[in-house]
């Protein structure tokens, strides 16, 4: 159990410790759930009511904490980041052990910088660079030539394909796999894809001349930038001849996909189940709601934000904010589908005439 | 190859053995398909007919086996049930090996209970406590803290960070991640997706002030009831300040996202591919079809079913039945749809004036 | 770093080698990029304009690869599979260390055929059966009886439960698993989904008789045909008493779930995060587009193609194509989306009675 006293949280936070400093606790709780040994976060009075068996609460400034029977309290203005840096502060950190444990197997060509962990069989390959205080899960596999930035948190069974490269501070949850070979397969005469897209499926297909699907090779590996986080088991895959590239600053939520040779800007979200198809460009501050698709070759400007489930099936203006399948303007997107309830309501009404009306 | 008699089957099943009750098989196999070593499974006469090389089969009560020149057979009602517990009955059990694999990583301060068997590879981290019978897979992930009540079968590379907590019973497809960072980030000014709220999409947005996205720790790991299933590479995220929730007799699919804070209640359905955002609430026996999603900070009742690719972005009441994008009532989803095809027709026809039809 | 000569490159194209044949290249580039080490890709002459440092390229016939200050060049019709074939010549092969590394566990009852390379930490259970020069990754786990034909790249962390068989050539990209269990679940009585079903959704559920669901256990693992790939972290499930099966030159892409007993054809491709519920049936060729669904038991035909995000609920006809949610022809489905984009601006639209239009 870590451990913590209200005068550490209070200074991590930049707010005031009050009452008994020095009394410990070994996490934060909400309101309902604290026990004696949480701190219960309550930045206003609504949320002060139960504060259960908690003995020292995160409290608005000006709080009556003795009124609220506290032997401590820590004061601080419920500022945007508060909750941020509180859950910071408390972290535990036991998701990795120390030291470079004896099963993990680490390539006598590749370097690891100081103060690097790795976990019990990890693969560490040929020529792989390990930036200095960086933490590598169990079971993680990074193959030849990886290269991490320093302070990487990888945790347990993530995978990189050989050559990814990351900037600093990259954060990997478990399962995730960076580098994976791009979906891109070819036939020798039309495919039924491109033939659909000729006919825009007014005709039916009949069988094409060739039906082998015949591989091109992802030569292009991954490159990420600096405070970049991949949830748990989201897929990256390698570019074909340049690599798939993610931006400072963007985050990946769980199970998101993102194809070969596509360009993600900087300080992106993109959340949980996204997907998005080969060869797309996504420029900075895009914010993708969960199960948001990006149909291939599409082209998607800065401060593009989208609705959960939105699918996106052309290019995006910078600053759009878009819903619907396909996507459109969100405003107008909810428009269309209020339109089409009423429309069903009227259809479904028992019609009624001029002269019904008037008799 | 395991081997069964027909009596044994019978017995499991509560069927009446007859024929050569002492005969055995190996497994058992759709009519059509069934070899002389099958248990053929015909409940009814329509699958009767082609019962192939079997010489054993699963009939209906009253069923003519000697002129289905079969050697043996078990007749059962045709109950909900007769199938699941045909196939617990020859379930071959050869998923995991018996007994703690020599190079099974266990922490000395774990607690292991009796009978548990432990996989190659596999890692269980400082104070985990794993309860009697419970079977752990090849390249399975435990970390610190996490406990399993009796029972559990852990499949092959599933990983459970931190302090996650299960009851009697969990089964983990492979590659299952338990308790990873939830999807939490913060900008110091306002986002683009709160600015994008605020003006429901009717401006464009420009860059914001701040484009950081400071992480929001997950404190709070996850807690799983009895019974509990999580499909192969689903993901349950870790809660923020307490743990989200899975009740007892829940079961997620394949490739299910279950995001930070939520409560999903006890005997739901989470079909493949559905993803539920962060702190949703969800109440009991409610059924998702597959690829559903839910928007966060929504309540959703007690039995609530969805069909497939629902899109959920409001809270639903206890009962509700939901097809659509966004979901509505199914029936009126069904005809929403059918009215917009029609009005598609009705456009695309061409126009009939008043004077023409009176020609 | 590999390195080609433009001789052994242009060879393996079937293309002309122009200039300096012996020059040696670590790879290629799109021009824009392209380093004095790369050979250059420029197919056509829009393409020529910024060669960058490149030393040499891939040109088209004809093309005056002097006047474009190259060394050397490979002058080759810009045919549909050249960079296919252009990136298998360069694809550089580091993904797999070669021979059996000494951590891997192999059952002494497994059979390994001749120049297959095993990876650290790999596992491969008693009866199974791997064919001639396959590669097999890290932390693989291979189950009881696993068979797989000659010349498989089974990457990292790849799981296989018991039974899976595999013809040749299976890739299998890391983190996928094939053959966990099925999810099919029954309740004793009537279930939550089974009367929403009945009532259409036009009544709300009260709590169902029972609410235990009971397993149907999985016993028909999988069948893929030869050249079947299957992309990072996707899942094919086991079938319940016979297999379920992929065919011949079908190619999953990422974090695409196939359910249980499900017979799936030959050379499709089923793109990212597509889903495919229980017992569905497609033919040959066919094309789904991602995040495309389908409900369970339906029948696609062959040579049926979809759009992104595409929801079959209803069974399919050979040869159509298909868009939306739910599914429609694709014409019809873009035409009623114009539709409801229409209907909703004229509801949008002041209102101009005939006698204000006359003034």
């Amino acid at each position: 159990m870590p451990s913590f006293t209200i005068a550490e949280i209070a200074a991590a936070l930049g707010g005031e410790a009050v009452g008994d400093a020095a009394l410990t606790v070994s996490g934060a709780a909400p309101p309902g759930t604290a026990g004696p040994d949480h701190l219960a976060v309550a930045l206003s009075p609504a949320f002060a009511k139960e504060l259960g068996r908690a003995r020292a609460a995160l409290l608005w400034p000006g709080a009556d904490w003795r009124g609220l029977r506290l032997k401590a309290a820590i004061l601080a203005p419920a500022g945007r980041l508060t909750l941020a840096h509180l859950t910071a502060a408390l972290a535990p950190d036991d998701a990795f052990a120390p030291g470079i444990h004896a099963t993990a197997l680490i390539d006598p060509s590749a370097e690891i910088g100081s103060d690097v962990s790795v976990g019990p069989f990890a693969v560490i390959g040929p020529g792989a660079r390990i930036g200095a205080g960086s933490r590598i899960g169990a079971h993680a596999s990074l193959g030849a030539g990886v290269t991490l930035g320093q302070g990487a948190r990888i945790h347990t069974g993530a995978r990189f394909q050989p050559r990814v490269s990351a900037g600093a501070r990259l954060i990997v949850q478990p399962g995730a796999v960076i580098g994976a070979d791009g979906f891109s397969f070819q036939t020798e005469t039309l495919s039924n894809p491109e033939r659909a897209k000729a006919s825009g499926g007014a005709e039916r297909l009949t069988p094409p001349d060739s039906e082998d699907w015949v591989k091109t090779e992802s030569l292009g590996s991954v490159i990420l930038g600096d405070d970049v986080e991949i949830g748990a088991n989201s897929t990256v895959d390698a570019g074909t001849l340049k690599p798939t590239s993610i931006g400072d600053g963007t985050k990946l939520d769980n199970l998101v996909h993102v194809g070969h040779n596509c360009e993600v800007g900087r300080h992106c979200l993109l959340c949980g189940q996204t997907g998005i198809a080969g060869s797309v460009t996504i420029g900075d501050r895009v914010v993708l709601g969960g199960q948001t698709g990006v149909g291939d070759h599409h082209r998607i400007g800065d401060d593009v934000v989208t609705g959960a489930g939105t699918m996106i099936l052309a290019n995006v203006p910078s600053g759009s904010v878009l819903l619907g399948y396909p996507s459109q303007r969100m405003d107008r997107a909810i428009a269309s589908y209020k339109t089409l309830r009423r429309l069903t309501r009227d259809a479904a009404a028992p019609r009624v005439s001029n002269s019904d009306a008037s008799d």
